[in-house]
């Protein structure tokens, strides 16, 4: 299964950049990480500028999607899911005509409708806001932990 | 308020320590991190083994808990909650007589039965399951968070 996660933004801190860095280095080849220009938007941004600044990085998100991925969308309205579940449904993927997964994760202020519409499904890890950057090691944590249950190892015990 | 986390086992990835030490540092010294020992359990344990290490550790962390503190204990089968909804229950402690909170995060194979008897809340991020250190560093951006939101700062937005 190849894997990849676009995402909005870089990681500015650097122990951010090192967690995220070891669980790709674990995942060996099957994941690659996409990173999106965010667009900045100033202090006190009117809610239009917030929306263009929306459009923009959604519309370069839609240009980078893989053709035929299964597409996951990151957002807090998803459905939730634990991890075993989310193991089963990415091995059950091939079964279904998916070689390829696509993990989308917005910046700071979210992703467009038009985003909202390409996913095949919206998953939430949680009720609570985290912020774009730690949500990426979240979801790189969680990719590794259900590889390592596909796999039968012992890391996610 | 007085905000105590009660975390077993040590933060052996230095950037997880990083992210740990940068929301510490943030929440001034509102904020009291105290690391409980970890009992080691050789892989292929036997349950009862692995029940031994829990109760163990569980001991150390009730021998730990402040007397008069509201104590929330991190469960996956806890109930879950926005990032609002935490903030608007730390808010309202005071209210309710309390002028401490502690948060109770397990090592790797959870707390025991004590434990959650004594919590007066058990508190669910995820139905996932992520490693205990990333946990707790999770754990640090929320409690950060609501203070951003109590104090009406930009941060949480």
């Amino acid at each position: 299964m190849k894997i990849t996660v676009l995402a909005v933004g870089k990681l500015s801190e650097a122990h951010w950049r090192a967690a995220a860095a070891e669980y790709i280095k674990r995942m060996g080849g099957e994941l690659t990480v996409v990173e999106l220009p965010e667009v900045s938007v100033p202090r006190g941004a009117s809610a239009a500028e917030i929306q263009k600044a929306i459009e923009k990085e959604s519309a370069a998100m839609l240009a980078r999607l893989p053709r035929r991925a299964y597409v996951v969308g990151l957002f807090v309205e998803g459905k939730s899911c634990s991890s075993q579940a989310l193991a089963q449904k990415l091995e059950q993927l091939p079964l279904r005509g998916f070689s390829e997964v696509a993990f989308l994760i917005g910046g700071s202020y979210g992703m467009s409708a038009a985003v909202k519409a390409a996913c095949h499904e919206l998953l939430s890890f949680s009720p609570m806001t985290f912020p774009h950057q730690l949500m990426r090691v979240m979801l790189l944590e969680q990719l590794y932990r259900a590889r390592s249950i596909a796999k039968g190892t012992d890391y996610h015990k």
